[in-house]
């Protein structure tokens, strides 16, 4: 007999099935046993009666997390025992045979059980299998298929970067050191050059893939690992290109996410943002003005946005706009990586902006020089050496349009979207300075 | 005026418009200078006539690789000018006005030379511009893009694997040291572990993203990064359910090349497979008796092909099964993995599988162990400490289903399927024990 999904069994009434999955709770009532069986895609309440006296035998030794296929009938509810707000809480699945597949150890809690961080994190394998846990982590596949669906209509094709990177990893302290051969290697910090080198060669390009941050801080908003999501596009005006392409691909994710993880939503109690055909634009020194004004405390020389400026910028941007999300412009110069386009009005300022949401922010990006002279003297004014970007400044000899791009950080869009604190409960095994799966041992 | 791509030249005969894009060639021919345009979807020849005298005399200026706008006129070409080969043989585009967005300097060589391999690799951020080079890669685009779009419609879920891994890193001797603040840590040979971790969560899970191999060896077969396909699903009878859920989505990835590539396999000269409905399998000891009877070398207890074994069973199947594919099943336990599962008429055999593929393995697959004992047990009689896996063993204490899936690497597929020889050549950016872009020094 082939395997029904459990989703589908309300429409199997009075029919024979079988199922399979784990069993999520029993309730032994003696000569009724209930059990909850879980699969990929949903719950039911099956209920075991002492008729059938083999099938009932063995339903009294399952316990959580027993993997079983059970055949049986559907059978539709007494109208008293519906319930409404389950999925199947019109049907109940009557159980005539149980086929153990594989038994489970005893658990070390109840999986419903609302456990703090760090026994979340040490028992993945078994928290993640919670109804909450696993729909965290739908909507982030739902995420990254809507982006490639979003660019790659808009003719922009996926490319697969490489981490293993020499010389010329961009903010040396910050990489991780591999012990490549005889050399030392390095841990890419995002794919940039090599989006910027495939502009040459697509034009229109985006990558998703692991990026790498040996920060030395363990925090709710920081990760060691994490995914980045990243396009790069030629033949751009100037920035308000990119920023428009994004405020596009917000809208449209904001859109799918409305049409296939409404559920997930409603379970974490989190809300889908409505996203402006225009989102709000400031400069960083316009922005600063206005926070300055409104605190009292004097930001406008400050280099970049502290996080209780981008909190008030969510904020104002909330409440005059009513928009969750804020681009901020032109940070300075200094403050900025060496392949920022400079504003031609101030050279001091750059055509850079931060998209900002829910009170932080959650993409960088910006118009690139695309001028080979111009990227060496950026080089020389932040103390890099053109040599060690040889490779990647091939790319600009032979010609680059004006381009920019940004990236994403797939796991805190997730955490801002849902509602999620700590950015390691949107990261399905999160690294940090502590941290790989184990705990390190000191 | 807005940009119109190349591509759509020949529906805008008689209109004025903008192009932008790489000049490509430059012919000068006094009065006339022809210049062939490409940008991101085709290539057109313009031409500037001397009547339009600052165009002509920047077009005078003109070298491979500027990146320009043209603004101008769509003509049909006479007659006995058309060019039916070529994608807009028949129209020219008249140019009226140029602007140089970028200069490029003088190209090292002729684009369309024919470099060898190290010049290639030397200079990748220019030779990936021809249409030779950018065809790989589109086919690669859609070869991982077709792999979701049928994994997802399969139930899948992707999940985003983690590359930092610990102590629990499989083969040791291959996998590269990472500092990590006062540990090493290592990185991912591929997301096994993760994947059947994965299993308990979602069942049916997929991942793209890159893997490691610390082999010292430089081949035209191996790559120190490379991406990874792999999937992994529950609830399976054995490992035939994998290989025929494999089989399928090879024959709904040959329909799409057919529809989305055959420009690019044309013009590479290669044949975009048949898949037959049932790929031919055999175990591999049958594999090696027949290839005893047919070479007279015997082989009947090797533990597993040679390569030159993998071309004769190609050979094989094209000639007897009139089929380019071909699945090897039952290798034996002592060179598979510790989590593969045993053959229960005959332990000493697994229930795994290659697929070979024009005379290469393209695919390794299998059952996994799913029990948590077993598992424990061929950890020790493969010599490995299971303390170590204690946090993967915790997927197995608290009940996984039987289980299987495999891995493709994305690189020797796009290889095979392209008849590339090097599969360094079907890598954007290759890294081996020389390089890592620029030759690394000695």
């Amino acid at each position: 007999m082939n395997r029904t999904y459990i989703k589908d069994l309300k429409n199997k009434i009075g029919t024979e099935v079988s199922i399979s999955g784990w069993v999520d709770v029993r309730r032994d009532h003696g000569k009724l046993i209930f059990i909850d069986l879980r699969d990929m895609s949903g719950k039911v309440q099956t209920v075991i009666l002492p008729n059938h006296k083999e099938a009932h035998e063995s339903a009294s030794k399952l316990r959580s997390e027993w993997v079983v296929t059970m055949k049986g009938k559907v059978n539709e509810r007494p109208a008293k025992m519906v319930n409404k707000d389950e999925e199947n809480g019109s049907v109940e699945f009557e159980v005539f045979e149980i086929e153990v597949l594989t038994e489970a150890q005893e658990l070390p809690f109840e999986l419903s059980a609302d456990v703090n961080v760090d026994t979340y994190l040490n028992n993945l394998p078994l928290t993640l299998r919670t109804e909450r846990r696993t729909a965290v982590f739908k909507v982030q596949a739902i995420i990254t298929k809507t982006f490639r669906e979003f660019f790659n209509s808009q003719g922009f094709t996926e490319f697969q970067a490489p981490k293993l990177i020499g010389d010329d990893a961009e903010g040396g302290a910050n990489s991780f050191n591999i012990e490549y051969f005889k050399h030392t290697a390095h841990l890419a910090q995002s794919p940039q050059l090599y989006k910027q080198i495939m502009v040459g060669v697509f034009e229109r390009v985006f990558a998703i893939g692991n990026v790498y941050r040996a920060e030395k801080h363990s925090t709710t908003r920081h990760l060691n690992e994490y995914t980045s999501i990243d396009i790069e596009m030629g033949f751009i005006k100037d920035h308000h290109d990119i920023m428009n392409i994004e405020n596009d691909f917000m809208i449209y994710l904001c859109e799918k996410l409305n049409q296939e993880c409404k559920k997930e939503f409603d379970l974490l109690g989190a809300k889908i943002p409505t996203v402006p055909k225009e989102i709000p634009k400031m400069t960083l020194r316009e922005a600063q003005k206005m926070i300055t004004a409104s605190t009292g405390k004097d930001c406008t020389n400050e280099p970049d946005l502290e996080p209780e400026h981008e909190r008030w910028l969510c904020d104002y941007a909330e409440k005059t706009f009513s928009s969750e999300y804020i681009f901020i412009t032109n940070f300075p110069t200094a403050k900025r990586p060496f392949y920022t386009y400079r504003d031609e009005k101030d050279p001091t300022y750059t055509k850079g902006f931060d998209l900002l949401f829910r009170g932080v922010e959650i993409t960088t990006g910006a118009q690139r020089i695309h001028k080979h002279d111009d990227l060496v003297a950026s080089m020389l004014e932040k103390k890099l050496d053109p040599e060690k970007f040889s490779y990647y400044l091939q790319a600009f000899k032979y010609g680059l349009p004006p381009h920019g791009g940004f990236g994403l950080g797939l796991e805190r869009l997730t955490a801002k979207l849902l509602g999620i604190e700590n950015v390691k409960e949107a990261t399905l095994f999160p690294r940090d300075i502590n941290r790989i799966d184990n705990l390190l041992s000191k």
